[in-house]
């Protein structure tokens, strides 16, 4: 396939029959003290209440299932110190295949045994990129796995959109929806499943201010390389890929960038009031939509991406 | 009416309709790693996401909900240091009526500040039963209020009962349905609710073993009055009345006491894997389905009751 294809809508609508089984529809959470908040009513669409607490496992179950048996025989692979990491283990773990994660030496001792809960093997390896994607060259050669990126890949996209096409199924008249963007994936296949639906839905992003390569490079009209973000949100630290900046600059509306406080104050009111346990980077589309300039539309929904953290260290 | 009238299955079912347009219809949560410890299939109904954050508003909603025009221009009144103050609070409002909610001296800020936020009246008193008695006497000899109690009024204990009827009308088909008692509202609604469904559902009941008084009781065949209590799950403090107690004898199979470590432990697994947040005593049911002697059915439904704790005191 073409370097920067992107998914179809039928792809992501495929992609929710193929995952169906395997994953939940989670749950849209409602709650009047917000909607009373924002003047809008908000829809909070719970990924952090997804299997492997997060909705990279759509991302990954659509791509591990969509395999050929002979690929899939020979496993998948991929680097990884965040949710991807053990959601790509989980999907392994679906279709009963091998897994490998290359993992930074140092990384959180919870996401090195969420992979090996679901049966993956860990390789650690010096924590730099380099030195990341050398180790997993040399598995991919080694093992014959197919490697299944976190973000930069379309069949991880349409999986990724899987979660909009369920809440605009559940609440089909949104004026907006806002999704968190770290590598682009998951605000890519929201775009993409919102257009789909409903080309009048107004998609937008939501960054941290110490990682945000993505609103610098919308506003560039070019990706535009970070440089080594700082940000209490770190499953957003990745970059846009060529292929995830084309979908945004074709469908995202623009990007609200967050303080590390105002990611924080979101994550307590997601704790405190509507009783969620969200990891930085699932509170982040809050923070966003509560800073985005401008009237809001009647409806507004927000990608809830995730619940995994160190419960020992809450930032409150 | 009798002093010792209990709602019937029709009085939960008109409760659902009373009450529908003012609380939410909580998600039912599912965990494939809780069902793989246990062995069976299991359904957390999740109260701790019901507005005010615990399954209390829906009693309260039903009492207040019921009261005739010229009842209601009087207003409300209870004495409560817990959720259900304020529960009734939230259901004055959406009546648009009166509430004083008498509290003793020492209460939680967080409670004070939530029934006031709702726009109810607290008034102070010593913390002794007696003086809590006294002063709820006075407003409602100043006030001409309607006294709601929370959980020795069939109107409530309909409410309560609710969610379980949810919970049944979307996976019918339970071998056994376990919720955790304290005045044993919740339980009588819950088991009532379960029966008029499904007479073959077993019905259980957890208790904290520092607050047991209902598990004594249905074992000496009689009310026994507790002791103080002591628990971490201070929603669970309260005995049982005359009628909740006949309710438990007859629709409930038995009681599991759990003891605050198991409760603990519940509450964990509540935030860790499946990130909701949830107060001890909102955990006490799955700490009893875990405990609780002899094989499962192969599907089991956790009230699970609420979720409103102090986050900086995490007992873990």
């Amino acid at each position: 396939m073409p370097a920067l294809d992107l998914p179809s809508f039928d792809d992501i609508r495929e992609a929710q029959r193929r995952i169906a089984a395997h994953c939940h529809r989670t749950p849209v959470v409602t709650s009047r003290t917000l909607d009373e908040l924002t003047g809008t009513e908000v829809f909070l669409k719970c990924e952090n209440l997804q299997r492997g607490g997060a909705f990279k496992v759509r991302g990954a179950l659509n791509a591990v299932l969509g395999l050929t048996d002979e690929q899939a025989a020979r496993g998948v692979a991929a680097h990884s110190s965040g949710n991807h990491a053990a959601c790509l283990a989980l999907a392994a773990s679906v279709r009963g295949i091998p897994c490998v994660v290359v993992m930074p030496r140092g990384a959180p001792r919870a996401k090195v045994d969420a992979v090996r809960s679901y049966g993956g093997r860990v390789v650690e390896c010096e924590p730099t990129l380099a030195a990341r994607e050398k180790v997993l060259a040399e598995v991919l050669a080694d093992t014959g796995a197919t490697e299944i990126h976190p973000y930069d890949d379309p069949r991880v996209i349409a999986g990724a959109g899987t979660a909009c096409l369920e809440l605009l199924e559940e609440i089909p008249d949104l004026g907006l929806v806002i999704a968190p963007v770290s590598g682009g994936g998951l605000l890519s296949g929201t775009a993409i499943a919102a257009h789909g639906c409903d080309t009048g839905v107004e998609v937008w992003g939501a960054e941290p201010t110490g990682a945000d390569d993505a609103h610098r490079s919308l506003v560039a009209g070019r990706r535009v390389a970070g440089s080594a973000g700082h940000t209490i949100a770190d499953g957003l630290l990745a970059e846009l890929s060529d292929r995830t900046f084309l979908a945004l600059r074709a469908h995202v509306h623009d990007i609200v960038t967050v303080t590390d406080d105002e990611i924080i104050e979101a994550m307590r009111f997601l704790f405190e009031r509507t009783k969620l346990v969200v990891e930085p980077s699932g509170a982040t589309a809050l923070a966003g939509l509560w800073k985005r300039p401008g009237p809001l539309p009647e409806r507004a929904g927000v990608i809830i991406s995730g619940g995994n953290l160190d419960l020992g260290s809450l930032p409150f």
